[in-house]
């Protein structure tokens, strides 16, 4: 039940396919998912998300599956279902197992418990941690 | 302004100053950091809190460095200063440069960004990413 | 899949019904929604956040359109489906075109996204934008 | 660093001043504490917060203790630390104990990392928890 | 749509199964839920969480039913809908009325509510809710 | 306590020098806060964080001063100190007075508290608030 009609190429604005044309050529793939096409009413919108994704997600000082990793892990925490299952099957393209995925979502779910213990005993942050003097 | 206080070796319980021990014996350092001397008031969560923590980071599947990366991210994303910065300087320790750090960050942002464009959109989830039939 | 059923005009509470009646009088309209059929089972309830809906969101020093903006806002933020659904369409009875919510929810993902940074980097608040001395 | 100055008695407006007496009528103690001076600003939001938080916090179907331990569950989790301290001492005029604080932090550390595994395995709800048909 | 199998007793690993035994003994009930379930491609995890459950969720210095409701509370402000379900279910197996679980839904949204009100003004901790000088 | 160096304009490598010029000719001041500065470690992502930042919060559809007023909505929801006050700081510059920003945050904490009350019941989307059939 999308709050906007998601946009097949007949119907999304000529600036918006082009950018729907740069998703084919740099993922190599035909397919373009709904998140595009429902950002597709914007261009602008749709290309600056489409440029940041593209040059974040890129292979840099981290590798993209860490990267793929990280943006499941924060989508878990956030509970965005669409983006969990996107990142999972993009993580999973790229070479996480099932095995991978669980000691993940464990790291995940202890962060979340102990930032939580944290705030609720207010405990100060040690002076060794303190980056810097 | 801890909300109990922070209890040293002489303060915290028997029960509690057995799992410092485990803490210096498995980091292989003098240091008990404030986190374990805040839980130190109640010896079942504390020991319980331990245990899980010392499996969860162990090698795997997952290297530590990624491990504490995803405990970073999830940290930033519910902003917890004390885990940001214990968890940063556990990164750091283990290798994490000045660059991972800002890439990292940069994935956290951009999926913080792209999971509420997905929430106020209401995009959903296209057949290919489903995992099961 | 409610968890308390959403109560019908005849199975809602004398003093829930009186609710009703003071939402159609003021919204000019036969329906009442099922947020409102939920919190009948707890007149006090109901009446409580009636009362404060209609003073907060009453035109003021802030024009009754901005306040439904910001509302969904905070829900496409926090992720309330139904709340996201029910103000975009009270934002657009109040003349919120396409346009205006694209842009709406591109500032909500900036936003969103650069909370994660600054926290992340824990950049310190500079003089110039602390309140008072 | 508050946004907007933290009212006195002599700053406040009338119609402010007029609700500080409410609250120490209620409370039966001279003492108002900064979070009703910063709402004084807005006459009409302060007396409705403080009539909400009256009636909500009164005994009822639970008891006002249990209802201050929410309280806390609820900020901990959020980590707004002027309602995690002002809950907390509040709680412990009510009797919570130290041990039954810890107890609470427990709960809340488990639930926040029991909802991240759900979140990002995606499990469906179970039958037998679905509460109607 | 569960991003991993929910592992029947057959097909789960021999030292998940285990563990659903003992979730069976303690609960005293045949049933085992897919929370465990989808945990279960994991033995460790599984493991480790429902230790945890087992020992926090127990009577202590807070009763089960309180630590139940704290749970649903953590839930709704995160909302998990399985958990939301579930916790619900078990507070309500355990006394819950319809009239605890709207007050309990009172105090979660008034603690809510509140945190953003102390958030977007920066309300300084009043030096009498300081818990440590 | 920043995790990274805040950069002067002489720490600050070459490329995030010339985005430092940019903010300034943008803002006709010669101010460029602490947030750049952090970001400047990484000049990619401070170039790409800056242009989207100019693009989005310029006016269009929506007014820059109604734009502000989200982006503190969004940061109070998430509890971002230093977004809180360089935006609240930002409105006010744009004409935001003291009455517009109390009645924003009472919008802003009834989302809060609705978006939760919605949660714990798990109430259905009416059919009249589906966007598309």
């Amino acid at each position: 039940m999308p709050i906007v009609p998601i946009l097949s190429d007949e119907d999304a604005p000529a600036a918006s396919r082009e950018v729907f044309e740069d998703i084919r050529r740099t993922r190599k793939t035909d397919f373009v998912n709904n998140f595009w096409r429902a950002l597709a009413h914007d261009p602008a919108l749709l290309r600056r998300t489409w440029e940041s994704v593209k040059e974040v997600m890129a292979p840099g000082a981290l590798d993209p599956l860490v990267k793929e990793m990280i943006y499941v892990a924060v989508s878990a925490t956030n509970n965005c279902e669409y983006c969990i299952c996107s990142h999972t099957a993009a993580a999973r393209a790229k070479g996480m197992t099932d095995q991978m995925l669980m000691e993940l979502l464990a790291v995940v779910g202890m962060a979340n418990e102990t930032n939580r213990l944290v705030n609720g005993l207010q405990v100060p942050v040690d002076e060794a941690f303190k980056p810097h003097d």
